[in-house]
This record gives C-alpha cells, sequence and structure tokens, in this order.
C-alpha cells in the first residue's frame, strides 16, 4: 500500500490552499457543541478565490489551473518537464493492436462518461479520541480498518504505532469510504493539546463535501470482432477524477476494464487527474465500475451488430484458467464461463419483453486481495471460544469466519463467540477490503484452530499416556485411534482441565495471505422505459456470481444483492452536482438520490462455485464484484427498449428524456 | 479455585434469609437515578428479625443461633451429624508437641483478638453490564480479575463463559477485595431482562456493609523455648469470622502461622465460622497478618522472658532452604535470615529509644502464588510492541511487565506498551491476588517475547539466506554469525518488512505458572505512647524484604510501604464497629479510619534479593508479605513502649489508655 503522507495531512487539513469546498481550515475542541460553535464562528477565514477545475477533460488541457505546482506525471517516458494535473498515466497490454482492428470486421468505438457517487453509508464519520499527558492514545472510530487507522494517525502525529490503540466500533456501513481517515488524527491532534477526550462527529452535507466518492471519469472504448464474434482487438482509455490530491482508482480500473475477455490484442491506458473536489476515496471495486460499464457497453453494441446473443458472445469470448488476463498474470480457475451459462439457463433470460422494454447482460471482474492478517482463538474453561479478529465485520464476516472454525473444531459455531479485537489484541491486520475478509482472515482463522487441535491432541495424549500420534482430532473430540480400548474426550473436557495440562489452550495466527481468487459475475436486468417522464423501473434483476465457496450463502447473497442495488443507484440517479462556482448543490440525500427499497425489485441470485485452490475451503472474496456489471447491464438494458445508446451515467429520467427527444427529432 | 456458586448467588441476592446488614434482597433498573431511588422507595420489605450473632466465640456455642441450617462442618472425623456455623476445621502441623513442650524452659501462651477490617480502596464497586438481544453481553467492571468475574457471572447467569466479555477498568484499588463479585450480575441479569445497558455504583457505605472486609478473630499461641533461644514446640488455635457465607481465610492463616521457624513440633488448628457480618473478602495476605500477630507477639515475649534480642532469637530459629513448612513443603531459597541480617545492621534498630518509646520487631510470611497466565505481544510495523496481558495491573505490574519484556528483546522498554487485556484478547488468566502477577504474567510474557525472538532468527535468516543457527539475537538485533561480513538487522527494520516475511511477528504464551516462591519480611518499628491519651506514634518504621529480584526496585518498595501503612491502620485504629442489633456504625471514612499521610512517617525500605530458582529473572511476589509482620512489630513496641502486653487489635487510643489504666491500678 503506497500512501503519501504529504497529500494525506493536507487532506484532513488545508495549508497552502484549500482544494475543494468542504476542505478542513480549522479545528476547534470546546466543552460543548454550543461553545464550539461559537469558537467556530469567531474564526474569520478570508478565502483569495483562485481559478478552479472540476472535470478531467479540462483539468487535463495545457493551460488547465494547476492544484500542485509540483506535480509531475508519473508513468510517462521521458518524465515530464512541466508541472501538470495529471499525476499518473498507467497502462496495461499485450498483442498488436492494429494488426487485430485489422482483422475485425465490426469495430465499436465509443465515449463515455460517468459522474462521481457516494458510498452512501448511513454512519457518518465519527471518532472519540483520548490521548493522555503521557502520550498514550486511544482511538475509537467508525473504520474498515483500526491498524491503517493507527498507521496513519501515528504517522501524522508523529507517535510510535504502539502508543495508539483504535477500537473499530460496530460499523454503520463502509463500501470502502472508511478506509482513510479524515477526523481521526484531528480529534487526536486536540486531545494531545487539550489532555482531555475529543468526539467528533460529520454531519450528512460533511459526508458528502469532505469524504471521498470515487471518480467522476471520462473512458473512451474500442473493441474490433470478426463477424462469427471473435473479439480481434481491444483498446481503452480511462480519465479518472483523483479528487483534490493524486489516488484515483484508474489503475484497478485498467486492470478491470477487458479482463472478463480472452484477448490476443489488448491495451487500456488510464489517467490519474487531479480536480478542485473531494479526494475519492475507495467504493466497492474501485475503479472497476466504471471501466466495465464503458467496456461491457461497447461489447454489448459489437453483439448487437453482428447479431449475436450477448451472452454467446460472451462464452465465445470469456476468460478461463489459462487466460492471460490483460494486466499480466495468467488466470488460475476461474468461474466466468459458468455466471454466463447460468445465465443462459435462467428463467429470468426467458421472460418475453413487452414494449418500452429491454434486456440487458454485462460480465464484471474483481481481482480480490489477500494481505496481512491475524487471527486469535481463545479457549474459554467450558469450551466455549472466543474468537478474534482484526477485520471490521461489513458484510457477515463474523458469521463466515466462526463457521471455518466450528468446522474445523467440530462444534456448533453457537459456542463461537466472533469479535473484532482493537489494535493491541492482535498482529497487525490490513483493512477489511479487497474482498479479502473471509478469504484472508478465514485462512488466519483455520491456522488458528489448526494450532488448538493440534494443543488438544497433545493434552489427550498427556491425559492417556500415549503419544500424540495415535490420538486424532474428528467431530469435536480427541479420539485413540492406538490398539486397545476407546477413548475419547470432547473440546469442552479437555478445556475444563487445560489448567492441569499445560495452561490455557490458545490458537494464533498471523500471516500473510496470497492466492486470492479472482470473482467473476454476470448480471441480467430487465427493464421499463416511460417514454413520457424518462423514468427507468427495474423489472427483474439476476445477479449471478461465482463465489469460489459460499460459506455462508445468504450473507454472499446480500453481498450480490446490496452491490447490485448500489450499481442500480449508480445507474440511474446517483450523481455529484456542482454550480460554476464548484459548489455541491446536493449534498444530502433528498437531492442525491440513493435507491430505496420500492425502487428495486427483489434480487435474484445465482451462486456458482469454482473453488479457489488457494484457500482451505475455496473462498474467493465476493463483496465487490457484484457492483461492477449493473451499470453496463442497465444501460444495455435502457439500450434495448429506447433503441438509443446510452453513455452517460446516471440515466435519470431528465437524461433520458432528453436522449429519447434528441433521437426522436433526428 | 474451590467455588461455592450456591453460597455466591445467595451473597449477591438474599434468598431465604438476610444474613447480614447490607444483605441485598432487591435489585432495580431505571432509566435514571432518580427513578430508581422512587421505585426502591416503593418495595416494602417486611423482615422478620431472627436472633443473630457476630462473633466466632459465641457463633460456636452448641446452642448459637444458626445462619444455615444444612451446614456439617468438614474436617472433622467422625463427620458430625449436627448442624453448626462451623464450616470447616483445618489441622496443620507434625512432630510431638507434648515432648516439646516438655523440652521448654519457658512458656508463653497468650489469647488474641483481631476486628474485621475492609481493604479501603477508595474506588467503591461499580460496573456496567450490557447483554444484547441473542444474549452476547459486555461488562466493564472493576476488579482484579476480568476472567474470574467472567467465569462467575456465566455460570450465576447459565451462560457459556464466551458469551461474556468483560473488560477491568483501570482500578481505583482493590487489595484483594476485588476478587468477587457482587454488583457484576445483577447489572448482567437487569440488562438480560431491559436489553439495555445497566450501571451499577456502590456507595461508601453500601461497601462496607454489602462487601467483605477481612476476618475478624480470636487466636490462642503457645511457644516453648530453651533458655538459649531454641524454639521447641509451637501450637496455635484460630478461629476466623468468615461472613455470613463459609470462607475465611483460616486455612492460609494456619499455613502462615509459624511459617518463620524451623520448628520440630509445630501444630496449627483453625476453624471457619460464619457469623452474621458481611462475607468476609481477601485481603492483602489472607489471614496471614491475623496469625502472625499472635505468633509474633508470644515470639517476643519468649525473646524478652529468655533475655535475648528479639532479631537474634529469629535469626535462631529461622527458616531457610530445606526447613520444612509447618503446612507440609520444604522451602527453596528463602531469604528471612537475610531479612533479620539486615535489620540488625540497619541503623533504624541502632537509634536510641526515650521515655515511653518502644521498639517492635515481627517477621512474616506469605507463601505467594502462580496459575494460569496468557500473555500476548504484537511487534507493530514500526518495532514497537504493543503487550497484551490479562492480569489487570494493582501496583505497577505493566511497568515490570514490559521491563521483562524490553530486556528480553534487547529494546527500551519505551517502545513496549503495555495494556490488560478484556476476556476475549486471551486465554484464561487467574486473577490478580497471591502476589502472582510479576511472577506469573511476567513468565507469560518472557515466553512470548522468546517467541518473538525465534520469529525474528527466523526471518533474517530469511531474508540473508542463510541458516537460523547462524542468526543470534542479542541488543535488539538480529546478528549473523556465521563465516563472512557481518551483517545486522534490528527489531524495527524487521518489523517493517514482516509483511513480505510471513505476516506480522506476534509471540503468545499460555501457561499454567508454578514455583512461586514464598516471599519473607522483617519490620522494625518504633513508637510512641502518649501516656495522657493512649495515642501511639509511629516514629520509624522499617520494611526489610526479600523480592528474589526486584524488576522494577521503586514500585516494590511502594508495595512494602503501602502494606506497611494498611497494617499500621489495622494495628492501631481500624475496626468494624457493631451495636447490639447487628448495625455496623461506622460505614464511613469518617468514623473507620484508615492511616492517612499525616500519621505515618517515612517507611524506610530495604529490598533483599535472594532470587527465585523457579522464574527467568528470580523473581518472588512482593505485594501481600509487607502486611503481615506490622501489627505484631508494632504491638511488640506499644508493649516494650509501655511494660503491658497488647493482645487485642485495634491498639486505638481508648483501649490503649484503658491498658494503661488497669495495669497502674493492678
Amino acid at each position: 500500500m503506497m500512501v503519501n503522507f504529504k497529500d494525506m495531512t493536507r487532506n484532513v487539513m488545508a495549508r497552502e490552499k484549500a482544494l475543494y469546498e468542504g476542505h478542513p481550515v480549522a479545528a476547534v475542541a470546546a466543552v460543548s457543541e454550543a461553545v464550539a460553535s461559537e469558537a467556530l464562528a469567531l474564526i474569520d477565514v478570508d478565502y483569495e478565490v483562485l481559478p478552479h477545475v472540476i472535470d478531467v477533460d479540462e483539468a487535463m488541457k495545457p493551460d488547465a489551473p494547476l492544484l500542485h505546482d509540483d506535480m509531475f506525471t508519473i508513468g510517462v517516458d521521458p518524465a515530464p518537464k512541466k508541472s501538470s494535473n495529471i499525476a499518473k498515466r498507467v497502462e496495461f497490454g499485450f498483442g498488436d493492436l492494429d494488426a487485430g482492428f485489422a482483422k475485425a470486421d465490426v469495430i465499436v468505438e465509443r465515449e463515455f462518461t460517468t459522474k462521481p457517487v457516494h458510498q452512501g453509508y448511513i454512519e457518518p464519520h465519527a471518532c472519540v479520541a483520548n490521548v493522555s499527558e503521557d502520550g498514550q492514545a486511544e482511538l475509537w472510530c467508525t473504520t474498515q480498518g483500526q491498524f491503517i487507522v493507527r498507521a496513519f494517525c501515528s504517522k501524522l502525529l508523529g507517535m510510535e504505532v504502539s502508543q495508539l490503540r483504535v477500537t473499530a466500533s460496530e460499523i454503520g456501513g463502509g463500501f470502502g469510504g472508511k478506509t482513510v481517515v479524515y477526523l481521526e488524527p484531528l480529534a487526536l491532534a486536540l486531545s494531545r493539546k487539550a489532555c482531555q477526550p475529543v468526539k467528533m462527529v460529520m454531519s450528512r452535507s460533511e459526508v458528502f463535501k469532505a469524504s471521498g466518492p470515487t471518480s467522476g471519469a471520462r473512458i473512451w472504448v474500442k473493441v474490433g470482432a470478426t463477424k462469427d464474434g471473435r473479439i480481434t482487438a481491444g483498446d481503452a482509455l480511462l480519465k479518472y477524477q483523483a479528487g483534490a490530491f493524486q489516488g484515483s482508482p484508474v489503475q484497478p480500473g485498467a486492470m478491470c476494464a477487458f479482463a472478463p475477455y480472452d484477448l490476443e490484442n489488448v491495451r487500456i491506458v488510464g489517467f490519474d487527474v487531479v480536480v478542485n473536489r473531494p479526494k475519492v476515496a475507495a467504493y466497492r471495486a474501485p475503479g472497476g465500475p466504471i471501466a466495465e460499464f464503458a467496456v461491457e457497453s461497447v461489447m454489448d453494441e459489437v453483439a448487437m451488430t453482428i447479431g449475436m446473443d450477448p451472452v454467446e458472445f460472451r462464452l465465445k469470448n470469456a476468460a478461463k484458467e489459462g487466460t492471460r488476463a490483460p494486466y499480466g498474470p495468467k488466470f488460475g480457475p476461474i468461474g466466468l464461463v459458468q455466471t454466463l451459462e447460468a445465465a443462459q439457463a435462467h428463467e429470468n433470460y426467458k421472460v418475453p419483453l413487452k414494449a418500452n422494454q429491454g434486456r440487458g447482460v454485462a460480465s464484471g471482474f474483481w481481482f480480490n486481495i489477500g494481505g496481512e492478517t491475524c487471527a486469535s482463538m481463545n479457549v474459554g474453561e467450558d469450551g466455549s471460544v472466543a474468537l478474534v479478529v482484526g477485520t471490521p465485520d461489513i458484510g457477515g464476516s463474523r458469521a463466515s469466519l466462526s463457521m471455518m472454525a466450528a468446522e474445523e473444531l467440530g462444534i456448533s459455531m453457537e459456542h463461537i463467540r466472533p469479535m473484532v479485537g482493537d489494535t493491541s489484541s492482535l498482529g497487525f491486520n490490513f483493512l477489511t477490503g479487497g474482498s479479502r475478509v473471509t478469504f484472508s482472515s478465514g485462512m488466519a482463522v483455520v491456522e488458528a484452530a489448526r494450532e488448538i487441535i493440534s494443543q488438544l491432541r497433545e493434552r489427550a495424549a498427556k491425559i492417556w499416556e500415549v503419544s500424540v500420534d495415535e490420538v486424532e482430532w474428528s467431530q469435536g473430540h480427541a479420539r485413540f485411534t492406538g490398539s486397545g480400548e476407546a477413548k475419547s474426550l470432547s473440546l469442552a473436557e479437555l478445556a475444563k482441565t487445560a489448567g492441569k495440562t499445560g495452561g490455557p489452550i490458545i490458537g494464533n495466527a498471523a500471516i500473510n495471505a496470497t492466492g486470492a481468487g479472482p470473482s467473476l459475475a454476470t448480471h441480467l436486468v430487465d427493464v421499463e422505459v416511460d417514454p413520457e417522464t424518462g423514468k427507468v423501473t427495474i423489472l427483474r434483476y439476476t445477479a449471478i456470481q461465482d463465489a469460489g465457496k459460499a460459506v455462508h450463502p445468504s450473507y454472499v447473497e446480500g453481498q450480490m444483492q446490496g452491490g447490485a442495488v448500489q450499481g442500480i443507484g449508480w445507474a440511474l440517479n446517483e450523481e455529484y452536482i456542482y454550480d460554476d462556482n464548484g459548489h455541491l448543490e446536493n449534498p444530502g440525500f433528498l437531492d442525491y438520490r440513493i435507491p430505496v427499497c420500492s425502487d428495486v425489485p427483489m434480487i435474484d441470485t445465482v451462486i456458482v462455485e469454482v473453488p479457489n485452490p488457494n484457500h482451505p475451503y475455496g473462498v474467493r472474496g465476493v463483496g465487490e464484484t457484484p457492483i461492477v456489471p449493473p451499470m453496463a447491464a442497465i444501460a444495455n438494458a435502457v439500450s434495448h427498449a429506447t433503441g438509443v445508446r446510452f453513455t452517460d451515467l446516471p440515466m435519470s429520467p431528465p437524461r433520458v428524456l432528453e436522449a429519447l427527444e434528441t433521437n426522436q427529432s433526428r
């Protein structure tokens, strides 16, 4: 994880320039909110308004106002001599594009735009910090990674990491947006000055203005294919807003763009561009949905142009085990083909459509990650187990991790109490993100459980005075397998006498998990477009995904449904609306409209299981992939319903209506 | 640890009978203190007043009112057929008492009484409980043992231990009195009913009336010796108040009674007697100070009678390595002789005394314990270390444990942050008590640190691509010891790259610590008695003790000084005063007078170090022994100052005056 602390400290509190509306310029601690408000009112900030730029195209122009005078694009050769708003250029790919396009019977080339959208977690950022006079500090905050918060805050404040103990409170939603620090360093700095606890809570308006949404972007995609449906070349250009400091998710976006396809000639170029908006934060499969919205829209158009069923077209070109990913490595076993076959077989793919209705298909990819992870299991004196992990539970991971622990130990999961520990209770844990928790924490839990089983076998061997090789662990019992009388001792029995056999029974694991398996998905959606209002209604939605192994199937379904619903919001309604002066016009849930229950049908799900060979139970991360296909699937459906290709998000009623009217008037 | 849950639940809330003033009969939870008070006022309790008994002699009479109809004395043969207030008889000893006393030139025999005294912790009992609807519970409380609280409460409430997570808040004093539960099960039960957090705090008056002081007692001691100062026999009878439920510390008292002496003929008989007082709780070396007050007073009188210096007399009879303790085992290396020699050599033993002044000497013994203990050390990414132990810090153990960790790792202790973990973060830990923490948690910390060092050596070997046998750990660095270029890597350097060398670096230990070393002490005190008021002033006080190894000498001194001061209070002023109806007359710090700064001189200390061979640093527990000698030392000093032998505690001004007047009128 590359971290730019110079930028981080400036995002937490503006220094040379305030770079966006909402950029903090002062912090006040007081004995009450009323006193704090009065104190804030006494601070008179005199802003000199500088030229600003909020969109990538303008920001990339040679004469654009510069956010940072010292920013020189990295990833270009030769290195530029002039500073610009382009932080970084990335490129992936291989093959010969010209040769590929030359072989094509059909070429589709289009440009797309997306707007910044916010994760929309219900709980705003909030924290309580307490620094005592000896410098030892405590911090409670809503976060996806208490260890990351500790690392960031201790660095920003010049503390040793062990001086700071961070407890992740039960989270009210994160979706990637709670992987960074905003209030926490300020609260700690104020508490250090005051030697008093300091509490800070953002308002919803502050959440919108001062915390990171994901990038708005402009994407250009060109795909060539033969008449019989074989893709000959794919080319894409991604320009992502980073917000006020570098770090858009253009790189993972570029990794995802063509990843569902087995291509011979492919290129993706991406630009990370700073603009006068809040610095973007991760949002569920960061960068992926934007890239695949464009690519999967073009794929749909290619299939349509050659008259091929879009699922059939994808099956013909699908990435599978051994396919070289556009970003380099060869895939191990992956499940895209299985999701496409499940889509073909699904009844929702056969429902007849009526007037103004359309059906869309899109696939999606997310690579998933592993990383540093710890788990601790402590067997209580009655054989019940306290399971502590270092990854906040944002999607049911306490359940899935308990299930794996219970499976290993051979006991009922009711006897396991899973908890998220503070930073003192475990070694370093990377954050809850990258769909890594059930995979990585699961591996750590399994390792810790196996350490416990090894101890239990030793304890039983000691009690029976036999060799540990003659003791096996099965169904929650140590069992004597040597010749002579059968003997067994349950976990509870061994726990009760643990003091006499060597002390408490504990298991700990500290790993750097590798071998995360990509998860691929295919979504089907039927929409109806009201030609009079432009309103798009989702009629049916089917999310099909490879989970590797769905440890807790209903939570996996929940992830798939949640991702689809967030994607529906992104596709149809959500956007940051700025006025000409760079002020956000809709910083609240009344004007920034996320989907509510009545906006969506039941999201049907199909879980496909192609085991990840690198995990003891075959687990793949599942949380992020489901937000990758929806925008393209819906755009494709709307296009089929209306006969107009939609390339700009959101497809909100006024925009749809405008497009329909423009089309009719042509 | 034998626990009687039938009694425990009845002490927490009276069932068949309310057995003492302060015995809880109802609990109310409300949204505010005012509402709770109103609700309590609506509860009308109609007590039928039964005959009661508050002192051991009356309670042991055959016709005494019985507290429990089903209590039959254990430890007597044949088992009694009739129930009584005597819960238990214990006996230790060996040799032939009659033969021993027959050899004696001098025999001294006396009876003593002590009153119940309270630990006097400044913070009252307090807790917050929160049980959620799924039965998972959190409890924060002031305790010396969060794991014991978990064990007790889960048993009383029918929960699995892992369902309950207990956090020990920073303690405001315990001294043994916070090793039991009072409010905690009630708060949990109320919270379970209400599905709301419940907070309970005792008032000071409730602390006195409803939490356990230590026993009041009657003790009889008989010692015989030859003219040249060799003890020929020792006999003692201890009758200890248990309060309303069995469980006085008569057994440890009996173990301590003659333990400082190398005797051929010895017997100690003890009785555990229930009376209508609050159930006693542990108080620093529970039972020891009472027994040794009596024994060490008699020893002083024996030495005086044969005209021998009391230190010389003790040196002549001192227990040492190989001595058989009256309670059975042979001692390993112990430091009593060294404390006596240090007393002889101390300048305070030579200061000339004036009129109405007297000098007292007494020795004291406490066996100390080990027990189940865990420690967890997590190396942060900057090489600083989070150290988590499961034993609340009541006397500086975070410092001493950090020092041992730092010593092992070869880093400065400033890089270690010691913390007390909640019950989820470690395996089971026995409580902070028995002076076991620096010993037992120290052993666990050393084991965890050595696990870390072994990992650090492995990581360095991996980086250097050499055998781990060629890597040693010294002064905070892995060092290559093989042939070729010298190489070293610091802890911080290895921590920084831990992700690449296998994951976070952690060390965990879960042990059942054995081999605790007894700690012996000798105290010297000079007093002046005002013949007009009976007030005893402490002029000089010297506490000398074997610490095995004083890891943090000033905290060890603090323990010695604190024990001495509590002993001064016990000797001179503290007592529970009951009226004829069994009502406590002085339930507050105004009328129950604990020593304040102006009551005591600087307590001089001498630390003697006879290493405990069973601990890696030679540590012995030091916290309890210092309260064992003071009462006898002061009684001896007062006796020498006045010429009157004082056998009843406290030696408060009215009692001293009365004794002086009685003596003069003889």
